[in-house]
């Protein structure tokens, strides 16, 4: 299956590719122009890359993603992408930068392939299940076990105000607690900073598969832990709350949840 | 005076080349060796740089910046240098990127010339008052007037949770209205971001001179407005809240605040 890795690698860099040039192209289109029907453009031509790249090679697999135009597994049996063409949209479309290409693969239930790909930063974050975590090639450290108080956490301010899914009073004080917060607004490349010891955790209450199953193989094989925020794996198969870091992170974090 | 923009952008240039230089090096070194040893050499080898740079050239000009080696003003009379060697020394510990060299350059009490330089992405952003802002010398458009409603934030998650500053109660109704909320945990950059158009807006409670002086320029000269939360003008002589983005965001934001 080593192909897999080669193949998912080099959609990605051609994805990453395409996009660069018509960012560049972006700037120099008269500001009149329609700035989001260059993004639905973009977003779409790089799901079309992706999808046609993989069935065209692998016709049997199944792609979970974002976009709708695949149906949702009802079982995670057979091999699966989890496809984000652009995760981050919203610093793609005013940042320019800080969004990535995302895809995670998995056999029979087994997460065993990870990819974020930060375009703008050419940075490849990957993971292969049993073989540890690489940035641009180079292998990643183990996580560091740091606990609230020493660590930098990104989760953005809408989980301490009013909202649908979480009591803010409950992660309140991990603000308050911790080092520092951070909200970058790309989940995948959110969680791939947790891999890379740029930050310590990554929480929020609302994540797809394919905005966290890379993410979560790339910290799982540097011995971090990766969860909802009731401390259950994850299924999946739906929408969900995310918990990331080291073990000793997650568990001092689920003190602070479960009163 | 046209010297002083030249000067100011050479002594920031080999900061960064310093710093990337030495990050470059640290990758290296073995893992034992102290970390914040090497930071602690980095910072005030960027503070030498650049405080005997401007001194020797300007012997009577003033330098108000973070380490304390220099008396803090009581007046803005003469001219005046708002230095900060490293701003976002947590990015620049833990990420390696996302930290800035800030300086502003005030005559008299006026902001004459703001520089803020994110040394990894290599972008230099500057202004000169009357004459515009610009990145890597490349004129910026005029700030964008958009409301809390369609904008995106740049404020930490501290501000709407217990802190000693401000009611958490008057900027969580914010959160909940933007489109979305960033923290990228350095003040002139996130500043410099605003006025690039890459958010809508700034928000802290806690900045000094240095954070917030050159970005202020920046915004200013492309139409926005930086003062403080409770809508007055900065006095650069004291720690303060800020508030910046576009007059519209600005008077937007002063009336969720001010109830």
């Amino acid at each position: 299956m080593q192909g897999l890795e080669l193949h998912a690698i080099d959609l990605m860099k051609r994805a990453g590719k395409y996009i660069r040039q018509k960012m560049d192209q972006a700037y120099h289109i008269e500001e009149k122009t329609n700035k989001s029907d260059l993004v639905t453009e973009i977003d779409q031509h790089v799901e079309d890359l992706l999808i046609k790249g993989i069935l065209e090679k692998y016709p049997d697999h199944l792609i979970y993603g974002e976009e709708g135009r695949i149906e949702r597994p009802d079982t995670l049996d057979g091999t699966i992408w989890f496809v984000d063409p652009i995760d981050g949209t919203m610093n793609f479309i005013r940042q320019k930068r800080l969004f990535a290409v995302s895809i995670a693969i998995m056999i029979d239930g087994e997460l065993r392939y990870g990819f974020v790909y930060d375009v703008m930063a050419d940075e490849m974050f990957h993971a292969i299940k049993g073989q540890g975590a690489y940035e641009n090639g180079i292998r990643l450290d183990p996580i560091e076990d740091r606990p609230v108080k020493e660590a930098i956490i990104c989760m953005n301010a809408t989980w301490v105000t009013a909202n649908r899914r979480i009591d803010p009073n409950l992660l309140a004080p991990l603000v308050r607690d911790a080092v520092g917060t951070r909200a970058v607004g790309a989940a995948s490349l959110e969680l791939a900073w947790v891999a890379a010891g740029r930050v310590d955790g990554y929480i929020t209450m609302r994540n797809m598969p394919w905005d966290y199953a890379a993410g979560q193989l790339l910290i799982e094989e540097l011995g971090g832990r990766v969860g909802t925020i009731e401390g259950a794996d994850m299924s999946f198969l739906e929408q969900t709350s995310v918990l990331a870091g080291s073990q000793r992170f997650v568990s001092d974090v689920l003190t602070y949840v479960q009163k």
